[in-house]
C-alpha cells in the first residue's frame, strides 16, 4: 500500500482550473459574468442576452442580438418523442430525472453536431439551453391532467416560460421578474454541477452529455433544492408571529437555517438584494405580503442572534427566491428544474472554455483496500 | 485578480478521494478488485458474482449468489415507454447519448428510492446495471430493421448479451468469453467516467443520475472508444504483411498507435493478457486469423521499434477487445456501451463508497477575466 497522503476532501481550496467567465467577491458581495457587476445585468439586460454574454464573452450588437434570440426562440418546440417520453414520465418522479434525460436524448438529433472535436457548434445549436423550460413546462402540464401549451416565439424567456406553465401570458412585471430570476442563476463559478459539465466535457464528449450529467449533480438536495426547503419552513411557520418559537426550536436541535449563510458570500448575496426587491414588488401587486413579513421577520431575528454570538451570516439567493416563485404561481417542485434553465447556459459557456485548452480530469486516489487475497470457488466460502 | 497559484491541469496527481475497491500496480501489471487479482477473477468468476463482489465488497456465498443472480436477471427487462425511446431515437444518433438518457429516465420508475439519503437502495434496484445489456442490444435490433428479442433469464449477463443482439442462444464458449469481457471492464479506479459518478453522487443525486453522468463521460472520445479506433487500424491495415507500411506511415506522421501503451500500466496490461487468449481462441474455433495475425504481428513490429528507442510500450485492454468483439459478431458503435454495460458495476460500486462518507466536490478555480466594466445599452454599442 502507498503512504498515506494528505488531501483535500471533495477537493475543496484544490484549484480545478482556470476560467474567465464568472468573479466572486464574498468579502464584498459580489458577483460578476465576464466582469460585468451581476446588478447591471439584473437592472438592464435579460436572459437572452446574459446568455449571449456568456457564450461569446461580449455583449451583443443589435443584429447580434437579433440573430440570437431569433435562433433560441426557434429552438424551442419540442418533438413529439420528447413530448412522448414526458408524457409517460412516472407521476411520482422528479422533473429533473427527466430533465437530465431529455438533454442527452437531445443529444441525438443534432445535426452536424462535431461532437468528438474542440470546435464543436453548440453555440449554434440551442436546444438544450432553449428546450429545458419547455420540457418543464409540459412537464407540470402533464401532470396537471392540462394540455402542452407551445412556446411563443414573441416572447422573452421568463414570460414564454410564465406562459407555457399558465397557458396565458402573464403580466408585463411578472414576466421581467421571471426573466431577471434566470439572470441571477444563469452561472455561479465552479460549483458541482458546473465542475461536473467540465469534467464530462473533458472527454471529449458533446455539450449536451456533458449538460445532462450537470443536470444530475444539481438535482442532489447538497447543490439544488434549497429554496425549496426555505419555503417549507415558511409554510410550517405560518406568520410573522410564530418566528420566534420556530428560531428557538430550530436551534435548540442545532438545525441549519436554510437560505441564510453561504460558503463564499461574508456579505449580503448581490443577488438576495435584487430577489428581496422583487418580493416586495410581488407582495405589493399581488396584495400579499404574508411570505415577505415572515422572511423579514426571519432575517432580523435570525441576524441578531447570529451577531450576538459574533457570528454575521447573511441571506443568500435562495432565501428569497422560494417566495417570488410562490407569487408567480410556480410549484415549490419546479424550483430545482428553473434553476437548471437559467444555469444551462452558465454549463455551456464552462464546456466551451474547457474545450479551447482541454486536459481530460483524471485524479488520483488513496488505495485503502484489503490486501491481495485468492479467489475460492463458492461452495468454500 | 488573484496571484498566479500552480495547479495540475485535469487534477493530474491531484487525489480526489480515498478508496478500497480497485488497486492498479501498473509497475508490474497487476488489477485487483477488492483483493482479489483479475487474472483469478476472469478464470473463475463471473460477471454477476463479480458485480456482487464490487456491490458488497465480499464474494457472495450460495444463498446470497443465487438471490442476487435472481434479482438481477429480473431487472433486465425494459418497460414500453423505454422501449418507445429507442425506437424513436434517430438513427444517426449514438447509443452512448441513449443509455444516458435511458438510466436517468429509469431513476423516476424506481420504487422506495431514498434518493436524497446516505442510506440509498441502489443495491436492492438493480434496473440501472441490468438494464444497460438490453438497452444496447434492443437499439441494435431496431436498427437493423429487427424486433426486440427480451432477455432470457435462464442466461448469464455475457450469454444473454449475445442472445438479445442476436436473437439466437449462442455458443456455450462465446458467452463465457463475452461475460468475462465485462468482468475485465467491471472496474479501473478513479477514471474521467467514475470520477463522474463520485462527483455526482457527491450531491446526493440519485444512483441513476450518477450512472447516467457518468455513461456521458464515458461517451467521450477520450475516455470511451479505443478499441473502436484499434480495429479501424486493423480494418485499414488488411492483413499483416501491411503492418510495417501502416507503422512506417503512423510513426513518420506522429500518429499515437491505438491500443498501445497506457498512462498507468508500465507493464503488459494484465486485462490484454486475458483477452488475447481470447482472441486466439475465437480465432480457432471460428477458423479466421486475420484479426489475430494483423495484431500480433503489430504489437511485434511496434515493441521493437519501441525498445530501440529504449521505450517499451505494452498492449492495453483495448488492443485486442475490439477484435474478440467483431469474432462474436459484435459491430463496432457497441464497443463504447458494453464497456458502459460493463463498468456500470464498478460505478455504482464507487457511489456506494462516496456515500459512506461524503463530502460534496466543490473545487477552487482561478479567475483570469476581464476587471470590472460597466454594462452599456446595445444602442450604444
Amino acid at each position: 500500500m502507498p503512504e498515506a497522503v494528505t488531501y483535500a476532501k471533495g477537493l475543496e481550496g484544490v484549484v480545478a482550473g482556470e476560467s474567465r467567465i464568472c468573479r466572486i467577491d464574498g468579502q464584498n458581495g459580489k458577483l460578476y459574468y465576464l466582469g460585468y457587476p451581476i446588478e447591471e445585468l439584473a437592472a438592464s439586460s435579460d436572459f437572452e442576452e446574459t446568455t449571449y454574454l456568456l457564450l461569446y464573452g461580449e455583449l451583443p450588437d443589435n443584429r447580434q442580438m437579433a440573430s440570437f434570440s431569433e435562433r433560441m426562440r426557434s429552438s424551442r418546440d419540442l418533438s413529439e418523442p420528447v413530448l412522448a417520453m414526458i408524457r409517460a414520465f412516472p407521476r411520482v418522479a422528479h422533473p429533473m430525472e427527466l430533465l437530465q434525460s431529455v438533454i442527452s436524448y437531445l443529444s441525438g438529433y443534432v445535426e452536424h453536431r462535431i461532437h468528438h472535436s474542440a470546435t464543436c457548434n453548440c453555440r449554434d445549436t440551442l436546444h438544450q439551453g432553449a428546450q429545458v423550460a419547455t420540457v418543464l413546462a409540459a412537464w407540470h402540464r402533464f401532470r396537471e391532467g392540462l394540455e402542452h401549451v407551445p412556446p411563443r416565439p414573441d416572447l422573452g424567456h421568463g414570460a414564454n416560460l410564465l406562459y407555457m406553465l399558465r397557458g396565458e401570458e402573464p403580466e408585463e412585471y411578472e414576466g421581467r421578474i421571471m426573466d431577471t430570476a434566470l439572470v441571477l442563476h444563469a452561472e455561479h463559478g465552479f460549483n458541482a454541477s458546473t465542475f461536473t459539465a467540465r469534467v464530462v466535457a473533458s472527454t471529449m464528449s458533446t455539450c449536451y452529455c456533458s449538460i445532462s450529467a450537470a443536470m444530475g449533480a444539481l438535482y442532489g438536495s447538497l447543490h439544488g433544492g434549497a429554496n425549496e426547503r426555505v419555503m417549507k419552513a415558511v409554510e410550517e411557520i405560518g406568520s410573522a408571529a410564530n418566528v420566534k418559537r420556530f428560531l428557538d426550536n430550530e436551534l435548540d436541535r442545532a438545525h441549519k437555517i436554510m437560505g441564510m449563510g453561504h460558503r463564499i458570500y461574508k456579505a449580503k448575496d448581490p443577488r438576495a438584494v435584487v430577489m428581496e426587491k422583487f418580493l416586495e414588488e410581488l407582495s405589493g401587486r399581488k396584495n400579499d405580503y404574508r411570505y415577505l413579513e415572515i422572511l423579514k421577520e426571519l432575517e432580523r431575528d435570525f441576524r441578531a442572534r447570529m451577531e450576538e454570538k459574533g457570528k454575521p451570516l447573511y441571506p443568500n439567493v435562495d432565501f428569497f427566491s422560494g417566495a417570488v416563485y410562490s407569487l408567480l404561481g410556480i410549484p415549490a417542485i419546479l424550483f430545482t428544474p428553473i434553476f437548471a434553465a437559467a444555469r444551462v447556459s452558465g454549463w455551456l459557456a464552462h464546456i466551451l472554455e474547457q474545450r479551447v485548452d482541454n486536459r481530460l480530469y483524471r485524479p488520483a486516489s488513496i488505495y485503502t483496500g484489503a490486501e491481495e487475497r485468492h479467489y475460492v470457488q463458492i461452495e468454500k466460502r
